[in-house]
Order: structure tokens, then sequence, then C-alpha cells
């Protein structure tokens, strides 16, 4: 089969590789009918080598697709399912995934993420034909009818990580009614944060960005503001919408030092500042403790527990209260899908996230 | 009168300084029954300089008393009142008051900590015999009849400041029934926070520190577990009591760099860590972001907003389900109360905290 390989940083390429096989009872194999290129992946594209990739990784961690073969403990899946897979896998039974956490599940890892590959050996990247699944039933979630058609799956693969990830932001933030939130970041999270903030109904939602065409899509997705931070400095506006006292919640799509600095100086006292983005990996924000200090700011987030949250995704996606297909600018065939490495990574105009369709 | 004054860096004494006056309609003079010496009076005595101090400047932020005279504006007090202060003074009626927040009163500040004064001119130190009260109805609460006489004081001192603090980090870090909570610092916040989080039925409270006679008045007030961390290593007990899995509830009633690494290192993943102490401006804290990111924790602290917590305080007083009098050790007179500089910061066997009375 195909698949997307990191060769080297900022090399990516679409290469035979092995068709995956059923390798334990829990498995099952997955015909992969869309996936997504993730800004955790261009993190590997421009930064692999740091994070500990060889030459020759299958990567990918957001796909949805059919079922195409079970192990034989696997009884909850059929062959012909329409499945999503968070980017996380989990064995659905431990302690944490008891507790709603997959993420830190004992046996789990993700797809795509060589230095995180745990569960049963070596988990392959979702951008591919077929993907090996491990504890099937742990991690897949089955579409629901209304939505597991073919015209649905732009809408529906964001579920499988950048919508997750932008509401988790939302929650660790605890947006309620009637709150100022402001969003740092305008790729696929910030933009769906302010999408997914609206449910919350909030005062306002001032989306921070750099891209003029990817903040009019942050705007139709819910933003009620939005400041091109190269060119304005946003203090005035918030200040206006918050009487001067600073927006309750801060999202830090991007979660840098310099975002950090910023969101503990703009919050309100009292409120939140949340994080979901793996930049921290990169450079540690360092916390103005004397601010926090006097502020009592709560400091959130991490890595989305994505099925946490489906049965809630899925209300909203059938209710039509959520649809994050705006961020999906580029849809590409497998075979040239490892441009869209290139096109994410170069934040061409008018795009924001790609998918990859295998034919 | 008499009151403490900072001299120098480890330098408090007792001298005769100004009677206080009203200076301002709204203000109170409160005749000083009982006053605090605080772990944060400590970061004064030992760094005062370095904090912005000048020599001279009167010192304590923890007291209760009676109302002596009330400005013109003040009208729900009256002279003879028994009355608490928190060791924040708040209007009542800003933004931030009316959310429970006084500790950011837009016209707020500290006692007895002159980096931090605003509200109308300098509020000067609570160890004296007299303290002027700014804003008076915003900031004192009356005491309630039935804990107001003179044998109680030792009891309803600690809710100035000291308890009110450990439950602000025992609900920052949302201990909930059944979890299993971690105190480091056997300080008087450490031991009341063991004392606070009992009162949400956990399963274990594992309380950290060096001292064995201060861990013996911890055992008493609700850890269920004490471990002298500069002998043992608490990772097997802990080990033991969490299943491997780590304390959901880190609290760092001592917040520095080391206690917030092993904090980060210990709580389990989805789990929390809060901090109130303020070493924080004497040394930054670094997050392990990465740790933070893998495991969902939460951080949350600050300043314990006293007001916020005190009608909940006086019920649990008055039913006998809190009763923070052992951790004062002492109680000198008002003559040689600066000596409880030295017992404090000598960490003098059998001490914790100093309380001084006016003769």
């Amino acid at each position: 089969m195909r698949g997307i390989v990191y060769k080297a940083d900022g090399d990516m390429q679409v290469e035979t590789v092995p068709d995956p096989t059923i390798l334990d009872p829990d498995d099952a194999i997955v015909r992969v009918t869309k996936a997504g290129i993730c800004g955790s992946d261009l993190h590997i594209y421009n930064h692999g080598a740091a994070f500990g990739f060889d030459a020759g990784c299958r990567v990918g961690h957001e796909f949805i697709g059919i079922v195409e073969e079970v192990g034989d403990n696997v009884t909850h899946l059929s062959p012909g399912d329409p499945v999503l897979s968070p980017f996380w896998v989990s064995c659905g039974a431990c302690h944490f995934c008891r507790k709603d956490l997959p993420t830190s599940c004992v046996k789990g890892g993700a797809y795509g993420f060589q230095p995180f590959w745990r569960a049963g050996g070596e988990v392959q990247g979702g951008q591919s034909e077929f993907v090996r699944v491990p504890m099937a039933e742990g991690t897949l979630d089955r579409i629901p009818e209304s939505v597991a058609g073919e015209e649905h799956r732009s809408k529906v693969l964001p579920l499988t990580d950048v919508l997750p990830t932008a509401y988790h932001a939302v929650r660790c933030a605890g947006v309620e009614a009637g709150e100022n939130v402001v969003v740092v970041g305008d790729g696929a999270v910030g933009l769906l944060a302010a999408h997914a903030a609206q449910l919350f109904e909030p005062a306002s939602v001032v989306l921070l960005g750099h891209h003029h065409d990817r903040m009019r899509i942050g705007a139709d997705l819910g933003a009620t503001h939005t400041v091109d931070t190269s060119v304005d400095d946003p203090a005035e506006l918030i200040g206006n919408l918050t009487e001067g006292l600073g927006p309750e919640r801060v999202i830090l799509a991007i979660s840098s030092p310099e975002t950090m600095a910023f969101a503990m100086d703009a919050v309100q006292p009292g409120g939140a500042i949340s994080w979901v983005g793996m930049e921290v990996f990169l450079g540690a924000p360092e916390i103005a403790w004397d601010t926090a200090f006097r502020k009592n700011v709560t400091i959130s987030g991490g890595m989305a527990p994505v099925r946490r949250y489906l049965p809630e995704m899925w209300t909203l996606l059938e209710a039509g209260k959520v649809d994050p297909s705006p961020v999906l600018t580029h849809d590409l065939p497998m075979e040239v899908g490892a441009d869209g490495y290139g096109i994410m990574a170069s934040r061409e105009e008018g795009s924001v996230k790609v998918a990859v369709t295998p034919g």
C-alpha cells in the first residue's frame, strides 16, 4: 500500500510501505477514507530529528475509515463499520480509560509518532491506505449513521483531533456564558477553539493571528473579533470589550513562551489560561509567578482526551451546532499527499489544514 | 502605642509608633486583641530589603480585635464589635469584590506589606495595639457571637489568613472524596491544608515535611500519613496508597522550584497541583511542560481571597469541624512579640506559629 513517510526534516514522501496485518487479537485493520495533516505533524516535518524520528517512519494520527478486518477478540466492530480513530490508541479498560482520560491509558500511544509508540509494537501512521489499530474496541468509535456518508467526511475528520483538542482547550479554560475569551493562534485548533467557545455563549471571542484568510474563517466559525497581531496591538480592543479588566479566559492554541507571557499579562484576575499546543516541547514557557499569585490564575491544558469528548461531539455535529469542515482548506489525493506538508508549513495563502484522501 | 516594626533583615523590634487615626470616612480603628506572625512575615524578616521594605515599616497582616472607632460612612460596624480582618483590605463593591475575589479589589492592598500598600495611603501593620482599617465595611467581618469570646481567640485568629489560605489550596487542587492528597510543607499552611483536606473525605492525606513535632500536629489535624523527607523518600508510601498511579492532588504549601518539580513528577494524570506559597517570588518554579502535556495537569493557586471563604469558615468553626488553634504554638505579649520572628525563623523545636497579644 501507499503511505506518507518522514524522510528527513523538511522531507515527507509518499512511498510503498508494507500492508498492515493483525498482530494481536485485539487489533483491527482500517481502510482509510480520509486522513488529516495536523499542526503537530508539522512539528515532525520541521523538527523530526530533534523529536527522535528516524527516516522511514510512517506518519499521521488523524484518520477515519472503514473496518477492513478484525482480530479474534474484537466483537463490537465488524468489517464494513465506518469508524473514527482518536489520535491516541487506548485500551478502554484501565484506570485512566475508565476515568475518561484515554491519553493516559496505561497501554496507550499515538499513531505516527515514533517517540510515543508503546502499544503493541509500532503504531504506524494514519496517512496511509490502511492502518493497524491496536486495542480496536478501546480506540475506535463508530461514526453515527447520519454522518457516515462520504459527503460528511470533511466534517467528521476533524473529530479525530483538532476539534476535540479545541474543545478541550475551551473546557480547560472553563468558558462560561457572558465571559470574554481570547484565542491565540489562527491555525486549525485556534479557529476551532473560537468555534467551540461560542457553544458556551461568551460575550466575546477575540481571535489573534497573523493571517487574514484564516481569520476570515475564524470569524465565520464564531470569533466575534479578529486581530492581526503583526499589524495591530489587541490591547485597546480587549480593553474596550472587558472594561479594562482583561478576558476571563485565554486559550493558547499556540503555546509558546511569548503567548504564555501575553496570556498571563492579559488574563483577568481569577481567570484561566488553557494550552494545548506542542510548542511547549520546543521552548518552555516561563510563568510570571508574581502575577499568577496576585491574580489567582489557573493554568490548565495538555493533550486532548479525544474519546472523552466524542459523544458530545457527535451530538453537536448531528445537531449542526458544530461544523469544523471550513478548516480543511485542501484535500489531496494520497499520491500527492506529502505536498500538503509544504502547503501547511509555508502557510500558503488560503491554507489552514490539508486532508489526504486515498484513491 | 506599641507595634512591631521591620528594622533590617533579621531584625524586628517592638517600638512606640503613632496611634492610627481615621483618615477617611470609610475607615475604622480596631483595637487588636490578638495578632499572628505569618510565614510571609518571615519572608520580610529574612528578605525585607529585597522585597523593598524600608527600616521602620510596621508589619503584620493577621489580626482580630474590637472596633474602637468608625468613620462617618461606616454604618454596619460599631465601636465594641468583635471583628476579624483578612490580610488584604477590600472595598466590597468593585467588580472583583462582587466576584468574590477581594484580593484583586481595585482599591485593595495588604497590611504591613509596604510594596503592596495602595489603599488610602499606607496600610500599617497589624502587629500593633491599634490598626487603621481602610474600607472597613468591605474589609472587616464581624466575629459570630458564639466564638467571639476571649477563650476562642486562638481558634479565630487563623481565619485571618492561614486557614483560608490552606482551604484555598485545597479548593484550587479540587480535592474530592476518595482521592489521595499530598501536602508539601509542614508550616502552618501545610498543617492546615491537611486539616482542610479532610473536610472532603479523601482516601489519604500524606503530609511531607522535615519536623517531627510539626508533623505530629499535622497528624492530629487530619494527615493520615506523614513523611520526614529529610530522612525518607515518600515514593514507596505514595505508590502503595495510589496503586502506583500517584496522588490526584498535590498541594504545595511551600511553592519552590523543588516542590513544583516533585509535584509534577508525582501527580496522577488528570490531577492538579495547587500552590499558595510566596516562595515563588524568591525562585521561579519551572514547569516540566512535556509532563504537564502528557498528564493533563492543572496548576492553580495564588493569594487566598480570604473573605470569600469566611462564611464557610465560620460555619465550620462553629460546628467544630475545623479548629486551627494547634498551629499557634506560642503566644507572646506584645512587648516581646518581636521574639516570635526569631522563634519561627529558627524553626525552634515545638514551634509552628506565634501569636502576639497586646497587653
